[in-house]
């Protein structure tokens, strides 16, 4: 589905993958190891690059004391790690620390578009001082600009999504321009979050879209109207280990870790809690049905009447959709893949920095 | 401390390793491998078990299927699992799986000594048909019974939690004078968190106390003042990766995936936020400086005033004190142990399920 969204809005998909973090989905979703994709940190650099891609953007702002992993990177695999700056700082200290490695780099600078997090402002002097340290640096080169409209996860308003999609385009469109004009090429233009990619009316002026969640899917973006319910591929599976009558609940062997205390998807729909509970062969949602605490290793469920205790006896399976499947899916080592029923395969993930 | 807390108290210390589920720093707090443990998964039991450790507790409550796993560390290791039910049903369904596997395994019936979580009533009816059903299955031994305060963590007035770690050790007690009285033995009575442990006024008629986040310590304890911010052992690594001056912040490489999102030292502590920055030589807090928002990969910390700037320019490290210990450390594979500012050793870690 994202990949005929890019090919109909006229730009190149670099599909983050630090939501699954595995190179099973990665194959799936990106067959082409020569094709883009992104990462989060350089432990998921480096693992994509001994896998075998070799057009890597880490999209988080590095920084000189990072290199050196970079480096490793680039000189055992056949991967270029594309890295990110928003400082004259940080250019002119992985310059420094580029010489004393013998290494180069490819740097995009990062814009803020709005979200406020990092990044400098569109098509401003501080950008072009940027652009000018990095192409001035023996080692490093000016490969293009980046933005990220995280805040479109602050709305569920399709048309709210729609200018802010429009302001992430803009921001970056406007910025490669800025840096053409004083002379430097710009051939990365690089934008993305799935809700601004699924619903910019246009791209001009970008070359690539970045969108990650979409690989899976979860209630925060169900919740804001992105996806459906039935979209979500990612659960946990759980055992019911207890009833408690007295509170009225089934608990669950799946707490805090296992769900991660994420709760963004409660905006929007409130009655997720940490999650909804689902029947573990049909993947379905019980109606009613959520975590509402969420210990260390224990999920309570409250039930509506006592038939939910026939119902799910004590040791019955149940699946949990998660809030934000990226915290989630962060608990464990890998996927078991579930077809008609039957788990057939288990796909591996990296985790940590 | 907690080892002479217990001696002086007069009871067993069965420490929970749920929070370092590390063998290095168990072997610090358990050098005595056949001294008793705590674990909350059976994966931990596993791991300490092929560790070497013989006397484990997973606490908790099991069930049917989950059953085949213990066997397994059963039959591989010198280790006998102590297992957890609170009704007749999941004491029935394992005793049939107990014999399909040609196991026998020790029970401890839990209690629900007011955090409503888990656990029959205190020397309720239900109580000694769980006894009963125990003492008449084939292949299931009445170990005793536990119970755990976790609605310690609700207060941080000395005199409430005094008054809960009585209510929890009434609570055990009773129920195994109960289990007594109606003919059975009752060898072990476990009760713990280690808020109730260090403010009991005594523990008569119990054999032995649980408690686990004294081992790192962490903000959501020193937030109800039972410990000292300087207790606290564990503590993120993280670089400063950009200035958003802008937003009058410095950014950090550390977010929801390294720190967690836990925010339970807020309730006493609303400044902590996603934890407090401090000194990476020294640990000390910065003070003023907390992670206000945490995306997966990114960290927010909002400065005072611009000298933060030169104080912490970008590159610079910092280390960053988690909310809660157990569920910080569970990103990481391991911890690099300090010793007077250098890394001395790695310590792995165990996780997931």
């Amino acid at each position: 589905m994202m990949a005929a969204r890019a090919r109909d809005i006229g730009v190149t998909l670099r599909p983050h993958l630090k939501t699954p973090k595995s190179l099973k989905v990665a194959e799936r979703a990106v067959p082409d190891k020569s094709a883009p994709i992104t990462v989060s940190t350089l432990r998921e650099a480096e693992y994509f690059a001994q896998g075998g891609y070799t057009d890597i953007l880490c999209a988080a702002t590095t920084t000189a004391n990072k290199l050196i992993h970079a480096d490793k990177i680039q000189q055992q695999t056949r991967a270029r790690v594309l890295l990110v700056c928003d400082s004259v700082e940080t250019a002119q200290a992985a310059d420094m620390r580029a010489g004393e490695l013998t290494a180069s780099f490819d740097f995009l600078i990062e814009i803020d578009c709005g979200e406020h997090r990092s990044g400098v402002q569109p098509a401003s002097p501080e950008l072009l001082e940027i652009a000018d340290t990095l192409k001035q640096a023996d080692r490093l080169n000016l490969a293009g600009v980046m933005t990220h409209a995280g805040h479109s996860y602050a709305t569920d308003m399709s048309d709210e999504l729609a200018a802010i999609a429009e302001n992430e385009r803009a921001a970056a469109a406007r910025s490669a321009e800025a840096i053409r004009e004083s002379g430097h090429e710009c051939p990365i233009v690089s934008v993305g979050s799935t809700p601004t990619v699924l619903h910019a009316a246009h791209l001009e002026g970008i070359t690539e879209a970045r969108a990650g969640v979409y690989l899976f899917w979860d209630l925060a973006q169900a919740s804001r109207g992105i996806c459906a319910l039935d979209d979500i591929a990612v659960t946990v599976l759980a055992t019911v280990i207890g009833h408690n009558k007295a509170g009225a609940s089934l608990v669950l062997d799946a707490g805090a870790l296992a769900l991660s205390k994420d709760i963004s998807a409660n905006t929007y729909l409130p009655d997720v809690k940490y999650g909804y509970v689902c029947d573990a062969k049909t993947g379905e949602p019980y109606p009613g049905l959520s975590i509402r605490d969420a210990y260390q290793e224990h999920g309570m469920v409250p039930v509506p009447d006592e038939s939910w205790y026939e119902r799910l006896p004590i040791g019955s399976l149940v699946r949990v959709m998660p809030n934000h499947t990226c915290m989630t899916c962060a608990a464990f080592e890998g996927y078991d893949v579930v077809l008609d029923g039957e788990i057939v395969e288990s796909w591996p993930r990296v985790n940590g920095w």
